[in-house]
């Protein structure tokens, strides 16, 4: 921690500046400048947030952090890439990953449709949401457990592993008996209570970026559910909110070299919802291929006109189909350079 | 709804719209105009948003939605003010309220302390946290239930009655034993599942506008309460995320006479987290009295350099003292006009 | 400025770093923490931005200025505010300044119809568009040299200075022989070739903050006009672009006590066009009183409804002065204890 | 223009903005749903923003246009894909096209190394900036009339064609006298003087997006230059202002293909300005072709350690080489499927 002095601060602020640093248990280290006096606080800053609390003394003009304030999720704990097997299906590997089907379990018809599909295109594994957030509490709720052994009864019969989303800590368990992987959502990605129930789950864990949260608090958010004993996360960037309305979400395809860059974990991109159109779905699913992202997660419904829940953005089957095509050849560029390296840079 | 055509949709296009339109139960009602046929889809559109899946069929260019999506938060529904009855303090009607306190409970003497400093400068409700949502998994993360027996505590020994926050659906019954008001945190006003079980409390409860949250998605949480059975909702603007760095977050001061306008909830505004440094919390206070906010919730603590938790946003006592002192003047002259009114404007 | 190293940086890079930051004149200060290596740069590195260019050295992890870019702008250059004199107008001393006016001058009448207006409520300052930014090119684009003689007009009909927009280098000299004081619009905040043609001009300068500028680029878009020669330079907020889609803008209320705490400069506030809509100018007005800012720029029109530019958040002549007879009595505490310390704060 | 009336509008209001529509020349369209009346004002709605004042009526809600606001820049104006010939260039055809040089001309030497890494690496024009918009006013501002000379002379050397900004009316004669294409800068992008003069010139211009504009506006923008006479425009996506700090700029990759769906002009991709770091670059390269642009705007530098502009963001030689070798296969799958389609979708 950098703690910066103001210009006109007298020896004595400064005094008492260091006394304090000394009783947090730091060591002090003074460099005076031309127009400023800086310290050095030398001393593990991870948690201690507390330093902070010095931009309230006289003659502090700002309190500045050196470290990153995650450890477990930081590459520099680990080098290597974390990869996370579900089943037969590897997240964070040479192979690209493409998980997808409709945004709400509807039915047990609609469900089973969209999974013969998914399977049929080749992707890995299968998503749907039997507990949905919903803006409008008149909205669809989704279909809750009911959904779940829907859900349940199509990796049976496709032997695809589901994806699927839990939204409060007393759902964990119930969810978790069903699922292989465990998704919060973008509006639960600070919902620490949340976070440190599935830290403590078996179940490895999709972690989607909020609208708003930088990509430090996403990996502060990881950094709750590994610091619970689960090592098995996977984030995904599914797009952010700014001034733009041109489309629901800004995309920030850049999250991915940058993730890549901090962190260990795999990193995947949720095009569909961060667009908010089919029709732009799949250039941003092949812009995810080529900037290195290690996996999609694609909304597809067979009959959008008459989804519960998102239609405006689900690829009909037959787009579907077209997108793993095109998605393929790009990826066998991308991803041999990726299995020789660590990553997308 | 509206739904508008593309120049250059067919006959055909438009007849599938038609009907499809009538199929879910609205009554179509079309204008040509020179460059587009505009379709007004006739029916109570809320929770029907159904009708954005049009935007998946072959001619149409966009939906467009009339109506507000809330109903019961709305002041087309009620247009008195609500006026929130917490003990003797009454939220929302003509007299300005001031919640002040610590940001966390940190022991029996700070919490106390802070307390007295409250009472003492004429405040009507105290503030602390129990369980606290931090980014860290290795900061502070509050009390628990024995920071909630010393803010019981404390309103027994000064009467202020007692606001906290409550994080998860599993802790609402246990926070409610001991609070006077349940607060929403900034990271929680869309955890939907949190707002239904808030929504059958029956404490008051104060939601905060999440830092990425538009005043419609407040709207549609405070809805969420409000449709759970739960009438007694304040909302507090605390602060939205910019591009502006040189504060914690942007103080959406607008927000207030924006949503005075729309529902007849009280509204109340945080200035400390808004803008995270003490030395701007009393002009931002003045502020939100001058704009017609119905109250105050600011961070006091008795030793800021060595709180635990928003040490550099937290007022000193003196300076608590001051800022009561000021914004009671500006207050006498704008709840004078609001008592005769019903809002700000 | 602060260079941080990687952790693993090795003592060969540590040394190219050191060796990189003499040759570039300044005077390198290493200090080892437990887990990075930081090194000071001492030196004045304003306008040496050219330091960032070591984030490209091998081992080099970040770059942190210490130093704030802008000098003649900052109130550790100036500790006393700066006033700024026009005609019998004083900005940024103990009185509150109001300047109104027309969005657009529309012709003789609809000009001095409103300047009698302005004059009769009290204002001190005329504004009004002569040459006007417009989004669309098939918008009305101001009356041109004819719009200022029309001011000119009503300055000596009324004896209220005048405030206009220039937005071109080439119409410089051409506006400021009309106005009192030359306006830079919010799209122009970083038109650095303009802001250096106002710098030479002799009139003070009415600066608004972009919908996208940071407060520090405000400051360093003030010191073009400084550095250029021109000392007189009033600082606008007028609303920055957020997500926010219920306002126009979101009014950085915040801005005016954090930029008066790093400049000098006056600073005023413009509600009209940061909430776009007439019927919330009222509460903002006072919300920019209360706040501290030395005056307000408000948008009056003899009919909003046939207004060619900017109607929907025009006052109507009565409505304004309501606002006028609001503000003062909250100016009157506000500005009483502004006139004994040195801000808002 | 749909005006969306109050739910307790009385017939007189009503009455009185079907009056006003129809003074105003359009035809009113009048349809009662069960909670609000609406009404189409049908006639061309472009450059009217007047009916926007429609707002403040007594009884009226609100009002939402219909039609876009460009007419010039819009596909429904012209079907097929516009391709600007640049010398033996042509942008906006099958071919992806690479644009590359460094930020600022420093010196003859530097900048005719500069050249020969670019036309070696097999691009297609060279940029390179004379005039440079810089935030701090105590920073290089570029090399002026004798920079546009060393890019004269550079061209004639290696026979690519030369980009270079021009930031005033007033040098956009001088600049057009040596440059091939001009190039409006993200903080110009709406200086409409400086849009009008460009407009006016022979040359192609290149508008880059501001960090705050949005895609309408981007739009509205190219239809000043377009209805000024200049049907050469490309435009160029250089990231945006968010509230995420890990990066400069946030590169809004959606917006290639959202552009490519509303207007006909050819879209490229800067990520050397959007990312800020050059090892970001190269991910961000390709995901900007596989989205579909039709080109590459990036900054190479022989030593970007000694850059007086953008050091951190230049890529070094070798890295050049890299990127245009790892582009072009994924340019040869994507670029196929678009010289048969019209676009990226």
């Amino acid at each position: 921690m950098i703690i910066v002095m103001k210009s006109k601060a007298d020896p004595q602020e400064l005094d008492n500046v260091i006394k304090w640093i000394e009783s947090a248990g730091y060591k002090p280290h003074v460099s005076k400048g031309v127009e400023r006096t800086i310290i050095g606080a030398i001393g593990d800053e991870r948690g201690k947030v507390v330093l902070k609390a010095l931009e309230t003394m006289p003659g502090v003009e700002k309190v500045m952090p050196i470290l990153q304030p995650y450890k477990l999720a930081s590459r520099e704990t680990k080098e290597g890439n974390t990869v996370i097997t579900v089943g037969e299906v590897k997240i964070g590997g040479p192979k690209f990953v493409v998980i997808a089907g409709p945004c709400a379990v509807e039915s047990e018809e609609q469900l089973m449709e969209s999974a013969y599909v998914v399977k049929k295109a080749g992707a890995s594994m299968l998503r749907g949401g039997a507990f949905k957030p919903r803006t409008s509490p008149y909205s669809f709720q989704g279909m809750g457990e009911e959904g779940l052994k829907i859900l349940a009864q199509a990796r049976e019969k496709t032997g695809l592993p589901v994806v699927t989303e839990v939204m409060s800590t007393s759902e964990v368990e119930l969810v978790e008996s069903y699922a292989d992987v465990l998704q919060v959502g973008a509006r639960n990605t600070q919902n620490f209570a949340l976070l440190k129930a599935v830290g403590q789950a078996k179940k490895p864990v999709l972690l989607k970026r909020g609208m708003m949260t930088t990509l430090e608090e996403l990996l502060m958010s990881a950094e709750y559910i590994l610091a619970s004993g689960n090592d098995h996360v996977i984030l995904c960037e599914r797009g952010i909110r700014t001034f733009e309305t041109a489309m629901r979400n800004t995309l920030d395809i850049s999250a991915v070299p940058v993730l890549k860059d901090k962190t260990h974990l795999p990193v995947i991109v949720d095009p569909s919802h961060a667009i908010g159109q089919w029709k732009f779905v799949l250039p941003l699913a092949k812009a995810a291929v080529a900037v290195g992202a290690d996996g999609l997660l694609i909304e597809v419904h067979p009959d959008p006109q008459r989804a519960l829940s998102d239609g405006p953005q689900s690829l009909k089957p037959e787009k579907f189909y077209k997108l793993m095509d095109e998605i393929e050849s790009i990826a066998k560029i991308v991803r041999k350079e990726y299995a020789q390296g660590h990553g997308a840079h």
